[in-house]
C-alpha cells in the first residue's frame, strides 16, 4: 500500500535529481534553497536558480502541506471531509535565450479524509513546453517524449492527456496556447484509470523523470544557436503571455493567492523580464508569424 | 434631464481635452487613434501613446457600448433587466522615468433597462496614483486636489471615497497597497447620493478634468530629477505589482476578458517593461524599503 509519506519521499527525491541536472546542464548557475513552514501544517523546499549561463529564472519547488480544508474549497469540491493533504513538485523554469523554450512540469498528489469513508484521494500533474519560436521539430521530440512516458501505462493516456493540456493550458482572451503543450491530468483514481493505485504512482514518478531528459535535449541542441536583438524583444513579449496565463487562468497560481500560499514560491513561475508592446502584429512570412499560426488547440504533432 | 448621449458626449470631450494636454505636456510623441466597433453593439476611440519624452506608454480611451447583458452578469448584479448601455473614459500612463508616477482614472455611466420600471442607472469612476517611489509631498498634493473636487459636491465624498480607494487598489497577495490610492466610487444615484443626477454627472465631469491639472504639475515637478540604473530597475519591479493588480484583482480588466472586450484596448494599461525578482527585499533605510513601508491602507495624506 502507497502511503502519503511515501509519495512525498519519491517526489523530494525527483527533485533533487532534476535539480542536480538543471546545474549540471546549465553549468554554471546553483539552486538555492529556501526551507519553509506551512502555518496550518506542513512545509516545502523551494530551490530557485538565477542568472546562470542558460537559466535566467527557475525554480524546482517541493512541497507537502496538510490542515483544514477552505469551506470555498469545499463546496468547490463537494466534500464534507475537513482534513486535506497535498504534496508535489512544481517546475519553471525561462532560459535567458530566446530559441531556448520554457518549461513547466508539475506532479501532485491530494488527499482528503474525514467523516466519510470515501477514498477521496488523487494524482495529477503535467508537462508542458512554451517556445518563444515554435520549432516544429521540438515539438515533435516533445510529445514523443510524453507519449512513450505515457504508453508504458496506458495506450490511451497520451492522446486523452494531450487534449486535456490544449484545454488547459490556453489562453482564452488572446485565443492562442500557451505554447506547444504536452500533457495534463488530474484525479488520476484506480476509479478513472483502470490500474492500480501503485501504477498511477509510477506514472506520476515517471512524468517527473521525463522532464528532465526531454528538456535537456532542448537546451543542449538550442542554446548554440546566435540570436538578434529583435529576436530578444520577442522573447520578452512572449513572456508577457505566460504573465496573462499564469495570473487570469491558472487553478494553481489562484489557488495559492487566494489560500495565502507562500507568495514567493508561486510566483517564481513568472519570468524575470516581460513586455507588452501595444497591438503588436507579426511581419508577414516572419518567424514571428509562424510562431503565432502554430499556437493553437489540436495540433497533432506526431501525425 | 441627462441622457446617455449627452453622457457619452461630455465624456468624449474629457477624452478630447485630456489628449491634448498630455500631448503639451509630453512634448514629443502624439496619440495615435483607432475607431473600433463592438459586434453586440457600439464602440469606442483607443489612443494610444508611445516612446515620448516622458510617456513610455499610456492609453486615453472612450468607449460607449450596448447591448444584451450577459447572463452571467445579469446574476451577478441580481437583476432581470436585459438591455445596457456603457460608456466611460479609462486612462493608464506609465511614464519611462521612476521620479514619475504612474497614473489611472476611469469615468464612467452605467444604464439597464428592460421589462421592469426600475431606474437601474449610476456613475462609477476613480482616479489613483502609483509611484514607484512615494514623495509624501506629492501623495498630499495629489490628495488634496482629490478633495478639492469631492468637497465641491458632498462633504462625505471624499472620506469615503478615499477608503474605498484604499480597499479597491489592494494587492491582497502582496499586503500592498497598489499605490498611494485616490479616489474610488461606484452606483453613484441620487438615492446613494442625496445628489440630483445632474449634480452627479457634474462631479464625473470634475473628477475627469482634475486628471490633468493633477497630473500635469507631478509630471513637471519629477521629470527634471536624475536617476540611476538601480532606480530603474525598481520602477520595472514595481511595474510588476501593477500588472499582477490588473490581472487578478482589477474588476473592469478581468471583466473585459470575460466578455471578450477589445483585448488591446482592455489591456493597454499593462505596463512597457515589467520585471520579477525572486524574493527582493528592500536595504533597511533605503528609498525603496521607505516606498513599501507608505503602500499602506489608511493613510491621511491630509493630516
Amino acid at each position: 500500500m502507497i502511503t502519503k509519506e511515501k509519495i512525498a519521499e519519491a517526489y523530494q527525491l525527483i527533485q533533487d535529481e532534476i535539480c542536480s541536472g538543471l546545474e549540471l546542464t546549465d553549468g554554471s548557475a546553483k539552486f538555492q534553497e529556501e526551507l519553509w513552514q506551512r502555518d496550518g501544517g506542513g512545509g516545502g523546499r523551494t530551490r530557485i536558480i538565477q542568472g546562470g549561463s542558460i537559466i535566467e529564472k527557475g525554480g524546482v519547488n517541493f512541497s507537502a502541506v496538510h490542515g483544514k480544508l477552505p469551506e470555498t474549497v469545499k463546496k468547490a469540491l463537494g466534500v464534507a471531509e475537513d482534513d486535506f493533504f497535498a504534496t508535489g513538485v512544481s517546475i519553471v523554469i525561462h532560459p535567458n535565450h530566446p530559441w531556448v523554450p520554457i518549461i513547466h512540469m508539475n506532479i501532485r498528489y491530494f488527499e482528503m479524509t474525514g467523516e466519510s469513508d470515501k477514498d477521496l484521494r488523487w494524482f495529477g500533474g503535467g508537462i508542458d513546453l512554451t517556445p518563444h519560436y515554435v520549432i516544429e521539430e521540438d515539438a515533435r521530440f516533445f510529445h514523443a517524449k510524453l507519449k512513450q512516458t505515457c504508453d508504458q501505462f496506458q495506450s490511451e493516456f497520451y492522446v486523452k492527456f494531450k487534449k486535456w493540456a490544449d484545454d488547459y493550458f490556453y489562453i482564452k482572451h488572446r485565443q492562442e496556447t500557451r505554447g506547444v503543450g504536452g500533457i495534463f491530468y488530474d484525479r488520476l483514481t484506480p476509479y478513472s484509470t483502470g490500474l492500480e493505485w501503485e501504477e498511477i504512482f509510477e506514472f506520476s514518478k515517471s512524468v517527473g523523470r521525463t522532464f528532465l531528459p526531454a528538456y535537456t535535449e532542448l537546451v543542449q541542441k538550442n542554446r548554440i544557436k546566435s540570436f538578434t536583438e529583435e529576436q530578444k524583444l520577442w522573447q520578452f513579449q512572449r513572456r508577457s503571455r505566460y504573465v496573462e496565463f499564469n495570473l487570469v487562468y491558472d487553478a494553481g497560481t489562484r489557488f495559492g493567492l487566494e489560500t495565502n500560499g507562500r507568495i514567493e514560491s508561486i510566483l517564481m513561475s513568472l519570468p524575470p523580464q516581460a513586455n507588452w508592446v501595444y497591438d503588436f502584429t507579426a511581419k508577414e512570412g516572419s518567424e514571428e508569424e509562424k510562431t503565432l499560426k502554430m499556437l493553437k488547440k489540436d495540433i497533432n504533432w506526431l501525425s
